[in-house]
């Protein structure tokens, strides 16, 4: 039996083409380019040759698809020779360049015919399929937005319109993704970063280059603190590194071979070449090969929570989730063989404790991501150790129960890892933490350590990291959460809400505690009404307002409202300070 | 009557001419190019025609030096003409072409002879003096070190060979000046920082790129934990901005124009041009401008520690005193123009007790530095902006009893500065804080707040740094130390050392304490004595060690030695973690 999605992506895929049905029925001028089925719903990429088109047509569009849908017109696949197809698309530039690399690959050309073949009337693609049999069996549509793209999303390449939209077999599943979809919008982490003022982008700095705002900086800070202090417990040791180095250390690592389209070139006035660092690891190790090491200094494990660059394509950065520059918390391990499943199991109990501690644990699905064994020209390192590694890691999974998929084609470039993954509020995977098994890069950098024999050994190296890119991380949080951190992480902790003038006094008595205990807090003095400032508070998702009236100061006591509404009236100051630092220490997920 | 300082220049200057002389009639072949009297002593800068020269070559060459200078032959000056001088010169390129700057200078051309003027036997240089009357004033003697340096210090060059000496007075000094130089030399911060792994650089990673290891690391983040705790008390909020930008922003901000040569140029695959950042300001000025801002918002305070990029000649770095990327606590607040005098004041303060918790502060002298009027063009804003800021200054310095100096032509790109410099180990002014004024970047930004009248207004910027450049903080510690850094400092506070095997479980037992308190430790398991174990340590300048034996197992107690030699036997590991603790968050400078 067909399953659900498989269902779904046929219908999709149809509403595709009937969408291009419609199109030209309505007499618009265009040449198609290409467009899949998503696992949200389709999108169509097309030349627009005459006039233009915009959100404000889509009713007109869609009244035609759902007149096409109610024809039940069959959809029929067919396999055609070149010359045919050359001559059915012959004034289509995009389909003929398709068509070149059908042949250049020796496969089959098949379209996929609405109507009857070769008939005038009816609507013809160059398809693989698969589709519903009628267009009947489409259920409703629904056009979404209108974007711009690329073809084959190259920059060099003219910009094309795209149109994105759905289907689904029933209206109510239809309603529902459309009320799931306006909840996303709301919570999408740009415009909540935005409104909770976290960060910000400039035209003058440059795309993809964030600026984290004293809120966002708070965020940073109390999540690379919570990892140090989880680590530390581990034996792991911070180190600090710069940001450039000579193209040199990569092609000792590999990445200037294998990355050169994501390397940023660093050119000085002087004669050597260097590069902005996209990964840590190579100077992690230079910092292990400053001094003679024995098997009794061993493991070593360096961490470091530092910004990264890779040269995106500017139509590529989105948000906080792709960006030019940005945080990771990248740490390495030097160990002996022997050491290496001990490591590896201390760094996954780390990324527990810690996604514990942000009420995250339990989501997540977790990935033995291993080489694809058809490309091995996409890694370094030779068979036997890769294979070693491999079979460690199979080995943890089974120790720890992990339950982990084999993910074929996801090793990092020295070796294979263990990923730890969350879906998003959007659906998609999001890789936060990971420890990988290098055999390979410890070799290339002639590391050495003097074992219990007396003679020279290679060191293993484990790279690891638990939160993954701050950005990343923070968009996923501000998505799952809306803006409602756990306290500990909560820019602001606690708002003062002095009720008139007269209260301003006793408001900075009660701040200057706040203070000293280092709870993170703000007055709002503004001359507005109280019931505006409590709002204000609760769209900021601020977990706690103080309320001071005249009661409260001549009382020496407090009212407290936390952000999901309740409220206490009268209280002590000390047990509403003692009350929160037992949340903030404990990183309690409640209020 | 003459200053000690202006006849040890002279001594110094005419010791130079006689080490030439010396060199001359030993029958040595070579060219001189130039050289001066330092604040040390003087060298001398040659290209050697023929040979080789070593430091076994100096008690030769300083045999002959003494012979000159007990001959007391006169030294005279005189004012010639070009012709004489070029023809005086004749063999020598380097004379010849000081020759054409004095010349495109219009200045007159001196020289001064050593001997009888005119005569062949007399020793004569391209020189403007002043010298001692005669050789016998000279004093005592010394060659001290030989090194390569560029003519004219550019690389493109030709590599020049450079002797260094110094002269005294009397022996007694040169005595005492040397001892002082051995002293230093093992102070130097670049054997220190080895000794006490807290930094290293790497071929492979390029010149003037330090990297910090776990030891130095904990140092730059105690300094900067510091720094932020102190500075919260005056409303500064950390950012985080990334380490590229477009030149567009520098291009604004006067940086592409006014230091081209020190940026390093970020090449991407696509279109835009990068450079990366030599400094924090116009990013900060970018978060201003992310909201629009209200005069009640005023000032903003925003500090960052991050690493800043110069393109530094590869021969100009030295250590972590100059070099390629460098972390400053860099710092920027965003001001109406009645609101700058207390800021600046409040920075002040954050100065002062950050500099009086490291023991440092009554050591310093400090600078206003102005503009150097006679170079407009190294400057931007207009000069009224300038007169209000130099003003502003000058009031601050007579309300706060500051008895600065004014140093003209110390100025920063964009406005006058206050700046708080000490003398380092070796006598050399380091700068630590400073604040700036700056009318002029706000303006080129297009800045604005709206005022208590509800028009738009230009803020004020200060900028601001109160340890300066970690690297070069670091270094002057380390040097000023010797590596006996205050506990709260220290890379490691204790080291744990068990006398024997049988102890390793109690030393155990007390490491869970140390570490649960937070306190950095170390346990000595190393199968040596007990009293290298604590040579060891004191090496180090660890600031306590436990010493664990069967008694103090048996009692459950600890013997306590400090670095500086104290002991305490057999008392309570609660009353040593007490007496730590409170060592530490004092940040005395006392053990």
């Amino acid at each position: 039996m067909e399953t659900n999605k498989e269902n779904l992506f046929k219908i999709r895929h149809s509403a595709e083409h009937v969408f291009m049905h419609a199109m030209r029925d309505l007499g618009l001028q265009f040449l198609m380019a290409m467009g899949p089925a998503t696992d949200d719903g389709f999108y169509f990429d097309f030349e627009l040759l005459d006039g233009n088109i915009s959100e404000s047509d889509f009713p007109k569009i869609e009244a035609k698809m759902n007149e096409i849908i109610k024809q039940n017109i069959p959809i029929v696949g067919e396999e055609i020779d070149e010359k045919t197809a050359r001559e059915l698309f012959f004034t289509n530039p995009y389909k003929q360049e398709w068509l070149d690399e059908i042949k250049n690959k020796g496969e089959a050309i098949t379209v996929y015919w609405t109507g009857k073949p070769h008939e005038m009337s009816s609507f013809v693609d160059l398809c693989k399929g698969p589709h519903v049999n009628s267009t009947g069996e489409i259920g409703v549509i629904k056009l979404l937005s209108t974007a711009g793209a690329y073809w084959r999303g190259n920059e060099k390449n003219k910009m094309l319109t795209r149109i994105y939209g759905t289907a689904f077999p029933t209206q109510a599943e239809l309603d529902t993704y459309l009320e799931e979809l306006e909840k996303r919008k709301q919570n999408d982490h740009r415009i909540l970063g935005q409104k909770l003022d976290l960060f910000t982008f400039s035209d003058l700095v440059g795309k993809g280059l964030v600026m984290y705002t004293p809120n966002g900086t708070i965020i940073k800070n109390e999540l690379n603190k919570a990892l140090v202090k989880i680590s530390r417990k581990y034996g792991v040791q911070e180190v600090n590194i710069p940001h450039m180095a000579k193209i040199d250390l990569y092609k000792i690592s590999g990445h200037a071979d294998k990355f050169s389209e994501e390397l940023f070139k660093v050119t000085s006035h002087f004669d050597e070449e260097f590069v902005l660092k996209p990964v840590n690891c190579p100077h992690h190790t230079q910092i292990y090969a400053s001094r003679p090491r024995s098997y009794k200094d061993l493991p070593i494990r360096y961490i470091e929570s530092t910004q990264q660059h890779r040269d995106e394509k500017p139509g590529a950065m989105s948000g906080l989730n792709r960006t030019r520059s940005f945080e990771i918390d990248d740490g390495h391990t030097f160990c002996t063989p022997e050491q290496i499943k001990q490591e590896a199991i201390n760094t996954i109990k780390i990324i527990e404790e810690f996604y514990t501690a942000l009420g995250m644990w339990g989501n997540q699905w977790i990935s033995l991501s291993f080489r694809d064994p058809s490309t091995p020209e996409k890694y370094i390192g030779d068979n036997n150790d890769w294979n070693t590694a491999e079979s460690l890691l199979r080995e943890i999974n089974d120790e720890l129960s992990l339950n982990a998929k084999i993910m074929e084609g996801e090793a990092a470039l020295y070796g294979p890892k263990i990923d730890f993954m969350l879906k998003d509020a959007l659906g998609n995977d999001r890789q936060l933490g990971t420890v990988q098994l290098d055999f390979a890069m410890p070799k290339r950098f002639n590391l050495v350590y003097i074992g219990e024999d007396g003679t020279e050994k290679t060191p293993v190296m484990l790279h690891r990291a638990i939160l993954g890119s701050y950005g990343r991380f923070i968009a996923n949080l501000l998505e799952s959460t809306a803006g409602a951190f756990p306290v500990w992480l909560a820019p602001v902790q606690v708002v003062i809400i002095p009720i008139s003038e007269k209260t301003h006094d006793y408001a900075k008595e009660v701040a200057t505690t706040l203070f000293d205990l280092e709870i993170r807090y703000e007055i709002d003095n503004k001359d507005e009404t109280m019931g505006n400032k409590i709002r204000k508070a609760q769209e900021l998702k601020i977990p706690y307002m103080i309320i001071l009236g005249e009661k409260e100061s001549t009382a020496q006591n407090i009212s407290v409202r936390n952000r999901e509404g309740t409220q206490q009236f009268g209280i002590s100051l000390s047990s509403f300070t003692d009350h929160i630092k037992n949340v903030i220490i404990s990183k309690s997920q409640n209020l």
